[in-house]
């Protein structure tokens, strides 16, 4: 896929409410090229995203085109980006009480589009290209106990009909993906105790 | 290159004081692999690492083997880690007054292996592989602007004599990089004034 250097730093609005689509300025060179994945002034600052503290950058790496992971909803929030390939995105709203319950955004993110998903919004994506790695920046630590306060739901339900490019059979996916509720059994997730 | 997978998080010291090596733990499975490139309570709490406020993540990517950047010893600390392919990382210490000025350290990354580089400290590297992409955290925000305070030092200085895998002749520089100053009319970087 070819990908669109130079582009104006600029947000987007999705459908869901906090979920935010970011066009990032790639500059190309005779090297390769070069983005600010993240900068705090400009994004929290001019663009208006929330000015969180990341304490965790993931990678999760794919092998080859198809792997497919979600839907996960977490405590937390995330700002996902690509270091290198693309991805097509599906995002679900999961939050109780959120008037866009079970609204579904899809778009295809490369090097030059991020997107901040705000907590209680279901992620998942689905590798286009081998070798594609998807990195991204969380505003609270991970760990295994806390996978119980997810919300999860499945990336095939009928309901959401979300249109993989790649039908989900012929792809990689883990065990525990498999295995999520459909959405009418997903139990939303609830706003944060303060 | 193979890749380490599941190797214990953990640092190792480089003979330049503040440069610090990180084994990162890579899990491998079914879709490719996940790792936590940067854990806040993990790295900053328990390996002793400086607990600071990340507010730009970069990307550059290099198209192929062999292309060169550096060396920059700029005004910020980074922590440096590999999304995909391999890197020689060199690096000179370039602080004004230290007991090491001009030590050279050198090691190869991969996905499995990070490196937290303070200020004052020259980072160069060489892309050892195809498509790799190389991402990095910092503490502060880059402007054009401040360019003029960074301190810069020749990849092909004899005196630092680094054995770069790929004659810099073959590599994809920048013209900026072609010209830095070797060593002994570099300016070193002056602590930061508080
Ligand atoms: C999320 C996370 C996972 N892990 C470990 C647990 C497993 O050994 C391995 C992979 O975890 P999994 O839960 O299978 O990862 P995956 O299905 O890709 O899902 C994760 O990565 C997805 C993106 O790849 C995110 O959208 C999910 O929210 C996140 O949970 O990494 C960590 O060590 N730290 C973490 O932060
Ligand atoms: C460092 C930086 C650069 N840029 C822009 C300026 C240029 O249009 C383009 C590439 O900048 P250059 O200065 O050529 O980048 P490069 O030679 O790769 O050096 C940068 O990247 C290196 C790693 O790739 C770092 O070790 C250097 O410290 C850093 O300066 O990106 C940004 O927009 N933001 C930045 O933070």
């Amino acid at each position: 896929m070819a990908l669109e250097y130079e582009k104006q730093l600029a947000t987007h609005e999705t459908g869901i409410p906090g979920l935010v689509v970011v066009d990032l300025s790639v500059h190309g060179d005779n090297r390769g090229w070069f983005k600010e994945n993240w900068q705090r002034a400009k994004m929290a600052g001019e663009l208006g995203l929330p000015d969180l503290r990341w304490v965790q950058n993931n990678i999760s790496f794919n092998v080859e085109r198809g792997a497919t992971r979600g839907i996960h909803a977490e405590p937390w929030n995330k700002f996902i980006s690509i270091a290198t390939g693309s991805v097509f995105g599906a995002w679900v709203d999961l939050r109780a009480g959120s008037p866009t319950f079970g609204r579904v955004y899809t778009c295809v993110l490369d090097s030059s589009k991020a997107i901040f998903v705000p907590r209680g919004v279901g992620n998942s994506y689905q590798a286009l290209e081998d070798g594609t790695a998807y990195t991204y920046l969380v505003d609270a630590h991970w760990s295994l106990e806390l996978k119980k306060t997810y919300t999860f739901v499945n990336l095939a339900d009928p309901d959401l009909a979300i249109e993989w490019p790649i039908p989900l059979d012929q792809c990689e996916i883990s065990e525990a993906d498999k295995n999520h509720p459909m959405l009418e059994d997903v139990v939303p997730m609830q706003p944060k105790r303060t």
